[in-house]
């Protein structure tokens, strides 16, 4: 149940593709409220997002419009306003460049995504992760991964980010875990440690294996008897093995950031550290928040 | 409509997870009509095999219970009746070591899949394939490629399989075209040769960054206008020569055949010639009927 909040100065949103996350800000940075649905704009037409926010938070509506800062997936072409990438070399984008969305009880500003012409790469919301990052740690020069659905491989220098890399390990996870013939094999939330570390390393020795690898983890549960929890551990392994292979050149003799939430997080950091590379984690939604907050302090900074 | 058919001496099926197919076969080898239905073996409890044979077939029951060889998944431990796996290396596996199914109208046998303990490996219906091959080639050395949903590669000598391999590729094809953020940018029937070729021999030489590949199919669909034929053909050839690049040591410098339909087999035989190999493609329909032929022969010889 809503109560009766203190009236916000300004609203932080991470519109994402299946989820939209809102916090109730003021305007120092503190949270008063989080508040989240599942009205991602995946599902969302145009003339959809305007109706959905004033549900979320229709007891905030104001006679003055209140300030909406907003990352993701709703600045795409398919969303609610085309925010255009700004490409790399780049700061993270700042409010000054985004979105102004005309709406009844708000002043939205949609935040531009990150586009790379070659390798053709984009982002839409890590961006504002990053910003976040870097709001506290204005002089990092180093790698930060944004593990998740599509995997970010991002090089920092100098305050701007410099390449990227994105890798879709997070769908084909869910996508092969959930729907191919592995699903039985792979159908258990136990988990197998020492199955992931052992063919985590096969994999970064021999990462081309990848379709031949994932059925042999049904072979091996129809012959030998093969665990779920070592099945679905030995998946992402192999899923995240690959991964990391093909990344070496970002994250190899680097400082690494990965900004994340806690499990799979912590599969890259055990992954990586085991490769012997220096990693530590930060929480991605805090980042998230951060990266809206700095946006938000820009915003007030280029007031006239 | 089925019309009023010679009776047939026996009957071919080839009972997979998707599909039934039957042949009306005459003693001599000869095919009266062939029949096919959508009651694979992946939707039938045990139960529901008898009836859905006895509906294909119902105009062709006879008092005297007509005798039927069986391949494919139906002999799978969820199937109809499990018909152990004969472990490689192995000649094809005939009648006398099929498993005899109690029926009604039917003397029926299931022919067993063939089984490799390391690395952990399965078919079922491709040995069947491989009999009927032989049968025609009984002194054929060299390397079988199967591609499909889970394509295999097996190495063939002295009449045996010696080793063989499965590779998930067909079914991330049909996942990942069908089911992931890339399905907009692959959906179209056209196809772009050159973007196959191009791709493959990307592939071949750096075959481990699939993940990063595919979701750069999505990326220059945003930002340069890769078309859709483009990104098909693209998608296949990350994912064969992924294939390919492992199964290398089953194909340099040898003889390949490949055993396939049409468009797929045509696909790896041009990746393959491509890369040197010697190859050509024979039908796998016909040598899945040769071999359950085969089987059928032999059970012949075999009687008392």
């Amino acid at each position: 149940m809503k109560g009766a909040p203190t009236i916000p100065d300004w609203i932080a949103l991470d519109w994402g593709t299946t989820h939209l996350r809102a916090w109730l800000m003021t305007a120092d940075g503190s949270v008063i409220e989080r508040r989240d649905c599942d009205k991602g704009m995946g599902g969302l037409s145009r003339d959809a997002f305007e109706p959905v926010l004033n549900d979320l938070l229709s007891d905030v509506i104001t006679n003055t419009k209140l300030p909406v800062i907003c990352c993701g997936m709703a600045g795409s072409r398919q969303g609610w306003a085309e925010a255009p990438y700004t490409p790399v070399p780049c700061v993270p984008p700042s409010a000054s460049k985004a979105t102004i969305v005309t709406s009844a009880n708000w002043d939205v500003r949609i935040l531009p995504g990150v586009k790379q012409n070659s390798p053709a790469d984009v982002m839409r919301g890590e961006e504002t992760q990053i910003a976040g990052f870097l709001a506290s740690e204005p002089n990092f020069d180093g790698i930060l991964c944004l593990p998740g659905t599509h995997s970010k491989w991002a090089h920092i220098s100098a305050g701007e980010i410099i390449s990227f890399r994105t890798f879709m390990t997070g769908e084909l996870f869910a996508l092969i875990g959930g729907q191919s013939v592995l699903r039985h094999s792979v159908s258990t939330n136990d988990w197998d440690q020492d199955a992931f570390d052992a063919a985590l390393s096969d994999t970064l020795t021999r990462p081309a294996d990848l379709a031949a690898k994932l059925f042999s983890l049904r072979a091996e549960g129809l012959l030998h008897n093969l665990s779920p929890a070592a099945a679905r551990a030995r998946l992402s392994a192999f899923l995240i093995g690959a991964e990391l292979a093909s990344a070496k050149p970002y994250w190899l003799g680097q400082q690494v950031v990965i900004l994340g939430e806690n499990t799979i997080a912590l599969a890259y950091e055990t992954a990586l550290t085991a490769q012997g590379a220096m990693v530590h984690c930060v929480n991605a939604e805090q980042m998230t928040l951060a990266g809206l907050n700095a946006a938000f302090d820009s915003l007030q900074e280029t007031k006239p």
